[in-house]
């Protein structure tokens, strides 16, 4: 899928990354997202293009979460994009806090009542639902959708974090009781880290938002954000603890088994492809995309090398390497016009895990060369014991990219409880856990005093074992630790 | 999901369909995807939701269809929904084409084009292509999405059949040669056949459009139609070979091995969730829906039938016999607020194949009775034997709904040069094979004539095996045998 040179001859550095991560992380994001093929900027402005390497990424999450979804009884369905304006404004905090960013489609007919591209589907979701449930018996209701979702953002595009169309799970649930809403709204953003932990090697912090930072309409908020390299957070996901705000302001009711009506609880939750450009930024390196294996699309790549008149024989054990390394996901690339060092360079620019070369020599002596993504590290391993090197190399990766993170992160993680010290730590790329207390006219005044300082994630209550605490800002008593940072 | 009654005591006939498919199919229809819990009116006029059995079926869909891409080396991508009028209007038939049906979004900002939203992508994947494809090594370029799509139609809602918002999938492919597009437009209509038969059991006729049907914009269509139990004909998926009418409206040119520049040939090809809708009508009958097995998200289903005294002990037998069943899609129902008898009909209501019965006595004598959904045929097996019988029993009735759906199309299936008699023959629910001229004038002559009946697919052309043929209608020489019908 890549554009590929004109010929043999053009240069690998033309096609590679031309900035440092460290030196210029913005540009260095583009250009590896775009590089490798993974988006790209579409014609229409404020929208981006998921190319194939990206979307197959997309694939592999759906399937790691759908796989979630089942052991919850959730079930996939699939909603209108239209949202009628009368609906939209039923809960009247959640119409305020969208309105801003909703497109509308233009009248084909006068009698028409004005309609919104859903920026998310509560309000066209909840409508059926009050047509659905009806008994004890209709509950609990789970359901989710993976579908497109328009947010007209004024910024200009920043690919996979911030455009006007996305696409995202969205999953909404209904219950007889406080108490199971609550425990699945907590349990799905378990499941959202687990996602993010196993499958994208991305170490995130999940919590309670303030409630200055919660969903419009929500009771509470579950957030999930990780730490990125630039220092800046970035929000990975919500599950939102709806109470019973939606279902009044949609008048969903079930007849209990007291025979009495009654509202139920729900909560709604979501991710979008933004996963996919955290992964990317947080990983990938000076030479390119950098995939963790368990989400590569292709995990490893054999590059056959040869004369002319070993071409067979080369190509021969090529697929028998191949067909020995089933089960995972290999490619070999026996491409014809292009030499095996443009090779090396187009594969590492595309963060295939692991390369693997097979010459002449290696035939003679039974092994093959394997290089690492990651590190750049090669080795030569026995033919005969490649699945079971193979795999354990890739499980290497795997844990070795968490843990590079983990550390990374952790040692930008800082504590105090001095303003101007917070303040310093977040302007040199970190993030800083606070005692804070929680009202959201101190939190306003931080965010206008710092030019954008956001708290991100409640990471414990102030118990009394923790003595008294002090506010950041306000020296009031303090009810939490939030960490506070820059955000995308 | 269901809507369920609100006791043991509500009878299930106000749950049942309530009217019989001979006599009013439309109305039997609705009620089928209704009362089944398929699909629902959605709250936007003109729209739809699709609910969890109907979305299962979809997936299973493109579960099958994913295989199929990968054979042909189609990777899945997703572009903008959103497509500025300017782009839309590059190829002049094919805006012309669409023009009615087009939805449009405000404009937030004066200075910002018109955008639609997507009722098919060419024009905004082309732009994209034209970036992407520079020289030979970039071609073929195979892309699918699956998506949703916008189709402004002023006709009210006909579940899965017609609605403002379907999905879909859309494959847009480029060749360096003419050859090679031909060949594999006409190869993905085959697949799509392939689809329908052996996944849906439903059978369909393949083969080219006339060109007053033929896609705006396209050189050929080739179409697959199938005949509804109503006598009218659905039009089940579509491959357009659009030989080099975009890449010259989108300037896409690539570098051949010449050192020459050239315009590349392209073909484009869509099913959508009607799909669904068809199948639902050609095998249901008036106990509700009536699934394939292959195609069921639920196969078998197993009813515990017990005294309060015998429970553990049929429960655990029921866990043992789903166990014995692995591999098919087995559940167990043992809610406990309704009768069996209520679930007997809320299974067939649903369309699960196969209904497995397990009381006391068939403990005792190791046996299970297996109840057929296309037959309503009861037959007793032996425990021991239980997986291979209830396969085979699922083989047969994916054969036998098939072997009914052919036998009936068969039968409603007619030839004739007689212009009379093939109105008379369309009138009572058949579809006709004719020779017809071929030409635009005549067949807008033909539907003002009959009041619809319009040209669905060409069979065959008139060689001079056949002998000189008149068309049908205006006695100029025919061309070729093309059927006729009413449709969807």
């Amino acid at each position: 899928m890549a554009k590929q040179g004109e010929s043999k001859e053009s240069k690998p550095s033309e096609k590679g990354i031309t900035v440092k991560k460290s030196e210029d992380i913005s540009e260095w994001y583009s250009q590896v997202v775009l590089k490798a093929g993974v988006a790209d900027y579409a014609p229409v402005k404020g929208c981006m293009v998921i190319r194939p390497l990206g979307y197959a990424i997309w694939m592999r999450i759906q399937e790691h979460f759908n796989k979630v979804l089942e052991k919850y009884g959730v079930e996939n369905a699939y909603f209108p994009m239209f949202v009628p304006e009368s609906f939209f404004k039923r809960e009247a905090e959640h119409a305020e806090g969208f309105s801003p960013e909703v497109a509308w489609i233009e009248r084909k007919d006068s009698s028409e009542e004005r309609l919104a591209l859903r920026p998310t589907s509560e309000a066209i979701m909840y409508d059926s639902y009050s047509k659905w449930i009806r008994s004890w018996r209709d509950l609990p209701l789970k359901i989710n959708q993976w579908c497109n979702i328009v947010r007209w953002e004024t910024n200009a595009v920043k690919l996979f974090l911030r455009s006007r169309e996305f696409l995202w799970q969205e999953g909404h649930c209904v219950y007889e009781t406080e108490k199971e809403c609550i425990k699945e709204a907590d349990d799905y953003i378990k499941e959202y880290k687990s996602l993010c932990e196993s499958l994208l090697a991305m170490p995130v912090k999940i919590g309670r938002k303030t409630d200055s930072e919660k969903f419009a309409g929500a009771v509470f908020t579950n957030t999930m954000e990780g730490l990125m390299p630039d220092g800046k957070a970035s929000q990975l996901g919500t599950t939102h603890h709806l109470g019973q705000n939606f279902s009044k302001a949609f008048d969903i009711q079930f007849l209990g088994k007291d025979s009495e009506k009654h509202y139920p609880f729900q909560n709604s939750w979501g991710f979008s492809t933004r996963l996919i450009g955290s992964m990317i930024m947080l990983h990938s390196d000076d030479k390119g995309l950098v995939l963790p294996p368990r989400v590569a699309p292709t995990q490893v790549v054999i590059i056959p090398i040869f004369r002319e008149e070993a071409r067979e024989k080369v190509l021969a054990e090529a697929e028998k390497l191949k067909k020995a390394l089933s089960g995972l996901k290999v490619r070999i690339d026996q491409r014809e016009s292009m030499t095996p060092g443009w090779k090396f360079n187009e594969w590492e620019l595309k963060g295939i895990p692991v390369r693997i070369e097979l010459g002449m020599r290696d035939l003679e002596s039974h092994t093959f060369v394997a290089c690492r993504r990651d590190t750049g590290e090669k080795q030569s391993y026995n033919i005969s014991e490649a699945k079971q090197k193979v795999s354990e190399l890739l499980d290497n990766i795997q844990a070795s990219l968490f843990k590079k993170a983990k550390d990374s992160i952790d040692a930008r993680t800082k504590k105090t409880s001095n303003f101007i010290e917070m303040v310093q730590e977040i302007n040199q790329g970190k993030w800083v856990e606070v005692p804070f207390c929680g009202e959201k006219p101190c939190e306003a005044d931080i965010r206008e005093k710092t030019e954008g300082i956001t708290s991100r994630v409640i990471t414990g209550n102030i118990s009394k074992e923790h003595g008294e605490a002090s506010c950041i800002n306000c020296s009031k008593k303090a009810k939490h630790f939030v960490i506070f940072s820059k955000a995308y």
